[in-house]
């Protein structure tokens, strides 16, 4: 009874890597909640750890996830706001693609009424990394302007809805295809870009009288860097998510980011304290939860998995044919 | 009795194209406070305009200085906070070197208790560009560590004894030689780095055990951009506030800005509406004035000039040899 089944990385590599084995059951340490995993979310840091391009700080170093919902199973010392049996979801460091996980408390949030345990899973990773980019980075005001760079992904999807349900103006997103720039807008974009047909900066340019936006959530980075910065209003911001190109070099003009007062800089949840992912958490859960429970957004599902599929839902990801959010079924 | 006397740009070029001339004086519109100027500062930016490599965007095109002390000498229509009479410095747009300056009153401060018109004059720019820079951009908090380039400047010794003032932790200069290192370090710097025979790199990584420092205030630009980033501690704070090695291309690395949550950043006070300058200095009168009132801090004052020796001033200032301000001593 003190083992779990999990998916390992057996050695980096391709999805064919990952491989369902059994391991002990995690017991909770003091101010860790330890959860029993329905439903695991699939993200790219998951794709970067496997392919040996990412190595946790600290936890389980080779069962990838970092983000679950389920319910609670057991309590470290002093560990007080949840009581076990509590449906709930949080933020991991690692070892989300498992039946157990332990967490500290304080990256533990509520499942927010109204929503099942594969939507909860979807929650964590891409709402904590939206609100830090949009809001702590970007610090986006209400009538605002925002670009948000790979609209139709988990992270994207819900940049989106919450750009919207916090009362951005106008909402730009770039996606690539028509299908995944319809499900954008659909999503409360004021106008999506397919990159594959369209060339962004004219789009944005034209729609906003040559002024540009205030934010850009930008999870590309290579030869996106430049025209991102073009593309930035007086006081704009440029927050990195991510850097799919692979290039990382970006360049600046620094008479211009003085002029026009330009701020660039970017983020990571994984890396940062647990004090800090607490303070995240909390602000989510006091900004995002009402709307969640409240029906104003809810998460996109692309596909659902069971755990030992985890590596064709790598594989889906990986092709980026995928419309918001891929969820492992653990307890299906 | 409606002229007055000015230094004007006759051609783009060296300091020798400042010439005095006779000028009509400026009569305020409406918001505006007409000054009758005692003393005017001279700035990095002035010598640009001269040069033709900076044109002001309204004001006079070729009257520089944009800081000036005097008394209220008119009212434009609504202008109510000042009278007739006061004692006065104000940030202005642009013609600063002249014996009368019409200025909106946002801009215009009370001169603080016990300071001479020569030493107001020295206040304006340099206040309200590293109020901006430490505190709106940089984001500086007590405790927290800052590098200072330039520590020597008007700029940079603000910059110094304002974050001395306010809290800051440990504090790093810049400067061209033992003297003015020392200098830096009488106005309140933990550490002063003579560039031209330490490499600062090296210095700010030994003194901070590797963490490196919170924000950098930089004025250099060129290739101190790559050393800047690599000595901010996580979370940090890069502010450009001037390019003085004018190569104005910086790059960084996309994924460092992200896992250490890093900020590219700058300002030009210049270029910035009324609105902005209003609110800047109505920050800068609440948080800085007290501090001067109190003898907490001194303008640092390098040589004053008659009106008529603008050229010399420019030339001072191109030479670097200076500690502090140079002011056109335009009543005496």
């Amino acid at each position: 009874m003190t083992s779990m089944r999990a998916i390992v990385i057996t050695a980096p590599g391709d999805a064919d890597v990952l491989r369902l084995v059994e391991r002990p059951r995690p017991i909770p340490n003091p101010g860790e909640v330890l959860i029993r995993v329905a439903a695991a979310g699939v993200n790219r840091v998951d794709v970067l750890q496997r392919a040996g391009r990412y190595s946790p700080p600290t936890g389980p170093k080779d069962i990838p996830g970092v983000e679950v919902a389920g319910t609670v199973a057991g309590l470290g010392a002093g560990a007080g706001r949840f009581k076990e049996g509590d449906a709930v979801c949080a933020l991991v460091i690692g070892g989300g693609y498992a039946e157990y996980v332990a967490v500290p408390e304080g990256q533990v949030l509520p499942r927010p009424a109204g929503l099942d345990m594969i939507q909860a899973a979807a929650l964590p990773e891409t709402f904590c990394t939206d609100w830090a980019a949009l809001y702590d980075h970007g610090r986006l005001a209400p009538g605002e302007s925002v670009l948000i760079h790979g609209g139709s992904s988990g992270i994207g999807t819900t940049a989106i809805m919450l750009a919207r349900a916090l009362g951005a103006g106008q909402i730009f997103a770039t996606a690539g295809s028509a299908e995944k720039c319809r499900a954008c807008e659909q999503l409360g974009a004021t106008r999506a870009i397919d990159y594959r047909a369209e060339d962004f900066v004219a789009v944005v340019k034209a729609a906003t009288q040559g002024r540009g936006v205030d934010v850009i959530i930008d999870m590309v980075a290579g030869d996106y860097v430049a025209r991102n910065l073009s593309l930035l209003a007086d006081d704009g911001r440029l927050v990195f998510i991510s850097a799919m190109k692979g290039t990382f070099e970006g360049s600046f003009n620094v008479l211009d980011v003085m002029f026009r007062r330009l701020t660039i800089t970017g983020l990571s949840l994984r890396g940062q304290s647990v004090a800090r992912k607490t303070e995240l958490v909390a602000a989510v859960e006091a900004g995002a939860w009402p709307l969640l429970a409240a029906g104003k957004i809810k998460p996109v599902i692309d596909r659902t998995y069971p755990l030992a599929a985890a590596a064709e839902a790598h594989r889906r990801l990986e092709s980026s044919q995928h419309i918001g959010k891929l969820i492992l079924n653990v307890a299906g």
